[in-house]
C-alpha cells in the first residue's frame, strides 16, 4: 500500500484546515496510513513526520508492518507516549495547533492527552479528515476489495447446500464461517444474518437457534475480512413455492436493486440512488415496507461513509465503493433484502459482487 | 437479570458522587443495566426513572428484551433523543449534574450532548461507575459464566483431535469455531490464538496460515460468547517430544500458574496474586520472559476490571472472576501459556475451567 501518498494527501488536508499535525487514534485510520494490524497504537502525522507510538507487545509486529513512519516502542500506554513526545517536540516541529479525532477519542483520552501536552500545543477537534481521504479507494484497495467479494460471492453456495427446513439458522452460519474459514478468510466482517420465515422480516435478523420453515424466505446477509478489507452481500432465497405474492415482493426487490445500480455514476447525489430504489418499491405499493437506508461505503470498515440515504446530496465520485441493498419487511410475514457491492466509475458503476439474482427456491 | 437492583446500586453510587443521574452510552453497560443487547441505544438511569432511547430498527427488540426502564422509539439517534429528553425534563426530574462516562462517550459526543442539553444539566466526567459494579458478579452472572466455560472447555477436544503437523493454524481454528457455533455459542469471545512452533513465543498470535511444525508447542487459547458472557482458556500442548528444556517450560509455567491460583482469596491484593506467578518462574530463571499480566476480570466483555497485574493493591472480593493466566516467551524458540478462570470466594477461589492441565504430547 502507498502509505506516504496516503499521508501527503492528508498533510494537504491539515494544511487547509489550518492544523499543524493530526493525533491518529482511530485503528482503521491508523493501519490505512501506516499499516499496523494490531490492537494499541497511535501515530501522529506532522509536517515533517509521521511517528507511531505502540507498546512492547507489538514491537516484532509494528517492525514488520509499518511503512512510511518512525516506531516508538515505549512502557506507557501509546496515547500517553504520544502526548510526552508532542510536549517535548512540538516547539521544534512548529505544532502549534494538533488535531484529535472528535468522533474518535473518548472524553477521558483528550484529558489525558490534555495534561501530558501542558500549554502547546493547542487541541482542535477534526471530523472525519482520514474517513474522507478512505472513500475513494485506492488501485491497491480496489484489488484488496475485489478478492474479498469473490471469496465471500465463492460462499454462497456453501449457504445454499445448508439451507434445509427443520435446520437451525445457527447451524447455516456455522457452515458458512468455518468454510470462510478455511477459504483463508481472517473473520467475518460482521455477525452472519439468516433469518428465515417470519424472522426475515427483522432488518438485522443474525442467525438464531429458529429452526428454517418448510415455506418461506430466508435472508441470507454476510461478509468476510481478507486482508483487511471487508465484503458485504444478500441473497434472499425462499424455502416451499413461492406465492405471487412472495414473487411480487422477490422481484420489486430486484427490479428496485436495479434501479439503484442503474442510477450509480460518478457526479450523482448518493440521495438520487437512494431515491431511485424508493421510488420503484412505492410504485409496487411496498415503499413504506422499505425501512432502512439503501447502502454504505464498505472498505476496512464494514460501514463507511458515504451513506446512500434519503436526502445525502454529496456527490458519489469515481473509486468510492459502496452497497446497493434496498429490501422490504413486512412485519409478522417476511423479507426480502437483495445487495451487492458496486465500485463506482465516471460514467456509471461495475457490480462487483458475482452471483446471480435470479430467485432460488429450496 | 435483576436489572432493577443493579439501577438502585447504581443510583446509591451516584448520590455518593453528587451526580444526579448517568447518561450510560457503553454498550455493555447498557446490557448490564436493563437487558439490551443491541447495537445502538442510550440509557439515562436518574433517580426516580430509567429510560432507554433506540430507534425504529430495534424497537421489536427493545419491546422484547429490556426491563426496569420505559423505551423511546425516536427517528435521530439514541444519543440526541436522550439530550433533548433531558433538556426538556431536567428540572421536573432535579437533575443538575449528569454524569458522562468519560472512558466511552467521544468528544463529538459530548460536544453534542452539550448543544442539546442547553444551559442544565451541567455535564460531570465518571469514570468506572458501571463497571465497578460489573466487577462482582451476581448469582445469575455466575450461572451464565459457568456455561460459558463449560461450553468452551469442552471445545478442547476439538482443537486436540485438530493439531497435526502440517495443518494450517487457521484450519485448528476454523474447526474449533465451527464447533462453537454448532455447539451454540453466538461467536467467539476474541481472535482464536493458535501459535505453532515459533510463533508461540508471541504472546498474542492469531491463527495465522503457518503449518503446525513437527516439533514444538502450540498455545492454544480462545473463548466464546454464550448469552453474552464470555469464556477465556488456554492450554499450550506439544507436537512430537518434548526435550527436557520444553518440560523445564511447562512445568514451571503450570507450577506459576497453580502458586497464582492459591493466592487467589478476598481480600487478597490482584497484584500479590501477579506477585505469586512471578516469583515462582524468576526463581525457575524465567521470570524476564514473562511478558505480560497474570490475569483480568472477565463477563460480558473479555476483558473487565479487576486487572491482575503488577502493583495492583486493590483487593480481590468475592464474587469476582478473573483468569489466572502466566506465560513464558523464549523469542524465536516458543513459548507455554495455562489460563484458567476462577471465581474468587471468601476463604479462596473456585476454579471453573474443568480442562486437566497435563502435558498433552501429540
Amino acid at each position: 500500500m502507498n502509505y506516504k501518498s496516503r499521508q501527503s494527501q492528508l498533510r494537504s488536508t491539515l494544511q487547509r484546515k489550518h492544523v499543524d499535525a493530526l493525533l491518529v487514534t482511530h485503528l482503521p485510520n491508523v493501519r490505512y496510513l501506516c499499516g499496523f494490524t494490531g490492537s494499541a497504537g497511535v501515530l501522529i502525522v506532522a509536517e515533517s513526520t509521521a511517528v507511531f507510538f505502540t507498546d512492547g507487545r507489538y514491537k516484532e509486529q509494528a517492525a514488520e508492518e509499518i511503512e512510511g513512519a518512525r516506531v516508538v516502542i515505549g512502557k506507557k500506554s501509546a496515547l500517553a507516549q504520544s502526548g510526552e513526545w508532542l510536549n517535548a517536540k512540538a516547539k521544534q516541529l512548529g505544532v502549534k495547533i494538533l488535531g484529535l479525532e472528535a468522533e474518535h477519542a473518548t472524553v477521558a483520552e483528550k484529558s489525558q492527552l490534555r495534561r501530558a501536552l501542558g500549554s502547546t500545543p493547542r487541541l482542535r477537534e477534526t471530523f472525519g479528515l482520514v474517513e474522507q481521504a478512505r472513500m475513494i479507494k485506492d488501485r491497491e484497495e480496489i484489488a484488496c476489495l475485489r478478492a474479498a467479494v469473490q471469496l465471500g460471492a465463492s460462499l454462497f453456495d456453501v449457504v445454499l447446500q445448508a439451507i434445509r427446513p427443520g435446520r437451525k439458522e445457527v447451524e447455516v452460519a456455522a457452515e458458512l464461517e468455518y468454510a470462510a474459514r478455511r477459504a483463508g478468510a481472517e473473520g467475518m466482517s460482521f455477525e452472519t444474518i439468516i433469518a428465515s420465515g417470519p424472522r426475515s422480516a427483522l432488518p438485522h435478523g443474525r442467525a438464531s437457534a429458529a429452526q428454517i420453515p418448510a415455506n418461506g424466505f430466508v435472508v441470507c446477509d454476510f461478509g468476510i475480512i481478507l486482508a483487511g478489507y471487508c465484503s458485504d452481500m444478500t441473497r434472499t432465497v425462499h424455502v416451499g413455492a413461492p406465492s405471487s405474492d412472495a414473487h411480487h415482493m422477490y422481484d420489486s426487490v430486484r427490479e428496485a436493486q436495479k434501479a439503484a445500480v442503474e442510477r450509480v455514476e460518478a457526479g450523482v447525489g448518493a440521495g438520487e440512488v437512494d431515491w431511485a430504489a424508493r421510488q420503484l418499491l412505492t410504485r409496487n405499493g411496498l415503499g413504506k415496507y422499505f425501512s432502512h437506508s439503501t447502502g454504505h461505503g464498505v472498505g476496512l470498515q464494514i460501514h463507511e461513509p458515504p451513506r446512500v440515504a434519503r436526502g445525502q446530496s454529496e456527490p458519489l465520485e469515481t473509486g468510492m465503493v459502496i452497497t446497493i441493498e434496498p429490501g422490504v419487511y413486512l412485519p409478522q410475514i417476511g423479507g426480502v433484502r437483495i445487495e451487492d457491492m458496486v465500485l463506482v466509475t465516471d460514467h456509471g458503476c461495475e457490480v462487483l459482487t458475482p452471483t446471480s439474482k435470479e430467485l432460488v427456491v429450496i
